[in-house]
C-alpha cells in the first residue's frame, strides 16, 4: 500500500483530472469505477486493477475491506478522505475507486450472433441501461455509433451495473465497417412500422439497432434493416424511451428462444 | 402579453424560486414544462396552462410561436433571453416554459383495471421511463408510494414525455391505503421466483409493483403479493435497471392481451 497525503502528489493530479472529465478518460483510455458494486463485480469477471483508491475512513468499514482484500497490495493507493472527496462532485461517498484500463475487443471478423448496437444513444442512463438489458439478455457483442456517449464514462459505467465486463464494447463504429461482417439480420423499431414485433420470427439472431432519443436511427442503418418492427402500444403514448424499446425487443427475442427451446424439448410452454 | 424587463419583478422573482428547486415545485403545486414537445403535449391533452413564459429570442422561431399562438395572450409573459437563462441551471435552451398547476386526481374508491405502483423509485429518470412506458401500455392509474421521486419535478417531467397528461398519478400513497382498494392481483418482479413472467396468466388487469433500485419492494407491498415472477434472463447480469424491468413487464401483458384478443377473433396470431 502507499499513502498519498498531498494534493501535489503526481498520481493524485492524474486522478483528478481523470475525475473531473470523460474527454480525459478517453483519451487516456481509463475508466473510474466507484463504489462497492462496480470494484467487486470487476474482481470477480475481469481480474486485478491498475491501481485501487481507497480512503483511511472506507478502510474501518467491512464491505470496503472485503474488497480491497481481494487486491494485490502493491496497487492500493489511500488518501485522506478530503483529497477523496475533492476528486469530483460526481463521485459518491463510499470512498473507494478502481483505476482500470478500458477494454478494448478487437472487431470479430464475421458477426454471426445476436448483438446491438447503439446508433447515437446520447443519454448516459440510457447506454448503461442498455448494456445491461444487453447483458442480461445474453447478447455478446454492443456497438457503439459514432455520437454514442461514451461507453466508458463514470456515468454509464454507473448505470451498467457491471454489464461491461460480460460484454465486449465496440467504440465509435461507423455503420459500413459493421454492416459487411454481419451474417444476422437487422431489426429497427419504428412506430409507423407495418410489422409488430411479436410476429416476427426472433429465435434466431438478430442485430438490434436502437436510435438517437431524438432523431431515431441513422439513414446508414435504416437502408440496412431486414425487419421493421413496430411494439404494439394499447395507450395514447407514441412513443417509448429508448432503453425501454430495448429491453422490450431483447426480452421478446429471449421469450420466443425459450418457447422454441421448450417446444423442441416437448414442454408445454407458451 | 406582458413583458417583464426586471429580475425584481415578483412573478420573475417567484418563477426563479420554482425552477431551482423541487420542493418549492411540491409546495407551491405548480409544474414547470419546457420545451416544444411538453408544451404542446399539455395544449393537445390538458389545455391552457396558468403562465406561458417565453423569451423574445424564442418569438422569431417558427416552432415556438406556433405553440404561443395556441395560448390565451391573458396567459403569456415575456422575458429578456439572459433573464431566462437565469431561471435555472436545468432549463434547455428553447426559451419557452409553461407554469401548470399540478394534476391531482381523486383517489379511486376501488381499483379494478392495471395500474402502476412505484414503491420508492428514486431515479427521476426511470420514474419518468415507467410513466411513459405506462401510458403507453395503456395503463391509467400509477400510484406513488412515499420515497418515490416526485412525479411532477422537471426531471421526471421531461423524461416522462407528456405521459404525465394522459395517466393519473397519485403521490404519497402509503400501501395499506391502496392494497385495501385493489380488486386485482398484485405481481411483482424477483430474480429468485420460481415462476417465469411468460408462464403467468397476464391476460386480465394487474397491479404493477416496481421497487427501489437498491431495497427492491418494501415489506408492506411484499405481504401483498399475488404473483412473483422472474424474467428469465439467458446472459450472466443478475438483474435488469428497474424501469427496463418495468417495459418488458407492461408489455408482455400487452402481448398476452393481444394473442387472447386475436385468438377470440380468430386470427392465427401467436
Amino acid at each position: 500500500m502507499k499513502a498519498i497525503t498531498s494534493r501535489d502528489n503526481p498520481f493524485y493530479k492524474r486522478l483528478k483530472a481523470l475525475a473531473g472529465s470523460t474527454h480525459q478518460q478517453k483519451k487516456s483510455g481509463h475508466a473510474l469505477l466507484e463504489g462497492f458494486h462496480l470494484t467487486s463485480a470487476y474482481l470477480d469477471v475481469a481480474g486485478q486493477p491498475e491501481t485501487c483508491v481507497v480512503t483511511d475512513g472506507a478502510l474501518e468499514h467491512d464491505e470496503a475491506q472485503a474488497i480491497v482484500a481481494r487486491v494485490d497490495p502493491a496497487c492500493i493507493v489511500t488518501l485522506p478522505d478530503a483529497l477523496f472527496g475533492q476528486l469530483s462532485n460526481v463521485m459518491n461517498g463510499v470512498g473507494l475507486l478502481f483505476v482500470v484500463p478500458r477494454l478494448v475487443a478487437p472487431m470479430p471478423a464475421r458477426v454471426q450472433t445476436s448483438c446491438v448496437v447503439l446508433d447515437g444513444v446520447q443519454d448516459a442512463g440510457n447506454v448503461g441501461s442498455i448494456l445491461r438489458s444487453a447483458a442480461a439478455a445474453g447478447v455478446r457483442h454492443v456497438f457503439c455509433a459514432p455520437g454514442t456517449a461514451y461507453a466508458w464514462s463514470s456515468k454509464v459505467l454507473r448505470s451498467g451495473m457491471g454489464a461491461h465486463f460480460l460484454l465486449e464494447v465496440h467504440e465509435d463504429v461507423e455503420p459500413q465497417t459493421l454492416i459487411e461482417r454481419l451474417d444476422v439480420p437487422v431489426a429497427i423499431t419504428d412506430s409507423h412500422a407495418a410489422e409488430a414485433l411479436y410476429d416476427c420470427d426472433l429465435a434466431g439472431p438478430v442485430a438490434w439497432v436502437f436510435g438517437n432519443e431524438g432523431a431515431g436511427v441513422s439513414e446508414a442503418w435504416r437502408a440496412a434493416v431486414t425487419h421493421r418492427l413496430t411494439i404494439p402500444q394499447p395507450g395514447g403514448m407514441e412513443s417509448l424511451n429508448v432503453a425501454a424499446a430495448a429491453a422490450v425487443c431483447l426480452f421478446e427475442q429471449c421469450r420466443q428462444q425459450r418457447a422454441r427451446y421448450a417446444r423442441a424439448t416437448g414442454e408445454h410452454r407458451q
